[in-house]
């Protein structure tokens, strides 16, 4: 399987987290991308991403939301921000009070939904980056690649259209499936742990594509506020939105099981393309994840995804555990086998 | 004049705030009251509030959110939360996502609205004792009490009907206005350095309660996302949400002209009653605010406010120079002189 890589990730390095009362590590780490790439590049082609124009994000965000995205970490230094930690936001934009403030920097609180997410220098080059692999990805499905994998870091799937959160900026698989959308319909099927709040939105209305997510029941897990079986879609895009939910502790059957009704929703919308959105922090070596999969579930679930029979994007999301992160997306990619 | 004040605010002590990327000090402390309370107490009679039913802060307050204040931290505890920090929220029910979760400590996410306002163990008994404080005073002033002053901390302005933040959990200052309104309309008049989104959300659609905040400009500051001119209320309560904010370093000739004209909005209203939320951090010591009054400011202010000829509450807001807010509140008190 032809994959994209740009160590332009590297440029985003966050360290710090505030979560449960307190700065801890932040897990969103370089190390994670690399620890990927080590386990496949002897065993698949890897690629660097092509250059895209920003219509192909701008039609999945906000244009102030990429400008903020772009030029806060700047007007932030300005300011008198400084330190590794990077900017942070303490105050949001609630249900009750939604005035988006002029000054750059404190649209954080706007754009933000949560502390763990930090804006540092390079971090809008490195998210456009990992998008860029994902829309090179949709492109070489578009010229009849079969299948790609897009190894993007940071993750994507819980930015919105106009909010960040979730050690996600862009969501490159939302840019890659819209991208996608021209020339037929896609379904986007979320497999990491927590659910894909951002693609959730952002296709929540669209009636040309279909999001599916397994995750961790939301509520027991980030992100808390979406994920649930009732958020079926809206307007033309009602029915479309499939969530399934699993308790904490699920083992490799259950996913499965859950994994299987979620090819046939997929089956049964007939898509032209098949978007994965690719977390591997199901695996029960994971730190935040809280499911009971072996590394060898991701063969299986490999194989599953390729008898879909659709040319299909993989497109890397979650995933923590350093030493295990590798083999997993290494066992999807082999089994795919294409 | 007389004065409401209960010792149970000593037992809300919260010791740190997360603002700027950082656990800080949390200026927000029962010294205060106390400094406060020591200002005033050989001038104006001191007396306990009363009790009342939860009925009375229902009125401006969801159940559910006063079920979550009441019980979260019990729950937060039982699930191993522990420390002198107490809950802080570090996840967001942002614009683009509702839904509030079961678990009643992710709703301290959905309730509130930041990281600067954590939940103690005797948080909500304090909060409850200051609203007592408001409605004790509204109780008199229904009993022909011309003025009294409820020495209530925690603040309360930025509590929304179910969203807490900025220090505030309960907002006294429409619980009473509701109470009051019983008898008549009511003006609710707030000074405090900071707009009051909460006070301003409760009663945006109201047509019995005129709404008129001066503060510091929230383009440039807290609580960044309300309090500009065009908010001016909303069905039967449109044009009866007035908000007069001030640029960073304004002085004691342009706060006094902004509060003339907030009395004459009173004035046009004829309210029956007149609450003022008198936050004192526009003082030029205080270490939040940014404006430029010295102490002596707050005598004029409070002969002012007195000249507006209503039976009225004081209710205390912010001011957070425990050396000079003593006789701030004082100057305001001895000036408004009956």
């Amino acid at each position: 399987m032809k994959v994209i890589y740009s160590p332009d990730h590297k440029r985003h390095a966050p360290r710090d987290q505030f979560i449960g009362g307190a700065l801890r590590p932040n897990p969103e780490v370089p190390a994670r991308a690399e620890a990927i790439l080590r386990a496949i590049q002897g065993r698949h082609e890897v690629m660097p991403p092509r250059t895209f124009s920003m219509d192909a994000i701008r039609a999945v965000h906000d244009a102030g939301y990429l400008r903020f995205l772009e030029h806060v970490h700047t007007a932030w230094v300005d300011r008198g921000g400084a330190g590794e930690t990077g900017l942070i936001p303490d105050t949001f934009a609630a249900r009750a009070s939604s005035c988006r403030p002029r000054d750059l920097v404190h649209q954080a609180g706007y754009y933000g939904f949560e502390t763990q997410t930090p804006i540092l220098e390079n971090t809008f080059t490195a998210a456009r980056e990992a998008a860029y692999c994902a829309l090179s990805g949709a492109a070489m499905l578009l010229e009849d690649e079969n299948s790609v994998y897009a190894l993007c870091r940071p993750p994507g799937h819980h930015a919105a259209g106009d909010l960040y959160g979730g050690y996600c900026y862009l969501n490159h698989a939302a840019a890659a499936a819209k991208y996608l959308c021209a020339a037929g319909r896609v379904a986007v099927l979320d497999v990491d742990y927590h659910h894909g709040n951002g693609t959730q939105s952002i296709f929540y209305g669209s009636e040309a594509v279909l999001f599916v997510s397994i995750h961790a029941d939301p509520d027991c897990e980030y992100p808390w506020f979406s994920g649930h079986t009732d958020e079926t879609g809206t307007g033309a895009g009602l029915g479309l939105n499939v969530n399934l939910p699993l308790a904490i502790g699920s083992d490799e059957t259950r996913y499965l099981e859950a994994l299987d009704r979620a090819l046939n929703e997929v089956d049964r919308f007939a898509p032209a393309f098949l978007v994965v959105s690719l977390g591997v922090d199901a695996c029960r070596e994971d730190p935040l994840g809280k499911f009971d999969l072996p590394v060898s579930a991701f063969e299986t679930i490999g194989r599953r995804l390729a008898r879909a029979d659709l040319p299909t994007l993989l497109v890397q999301e979650g995933g923590y555990d350093l030493d295990s992160i590798g083999a997993c997306v290494q066992n999807v990619l082999d089994a795919f086998g294409r």
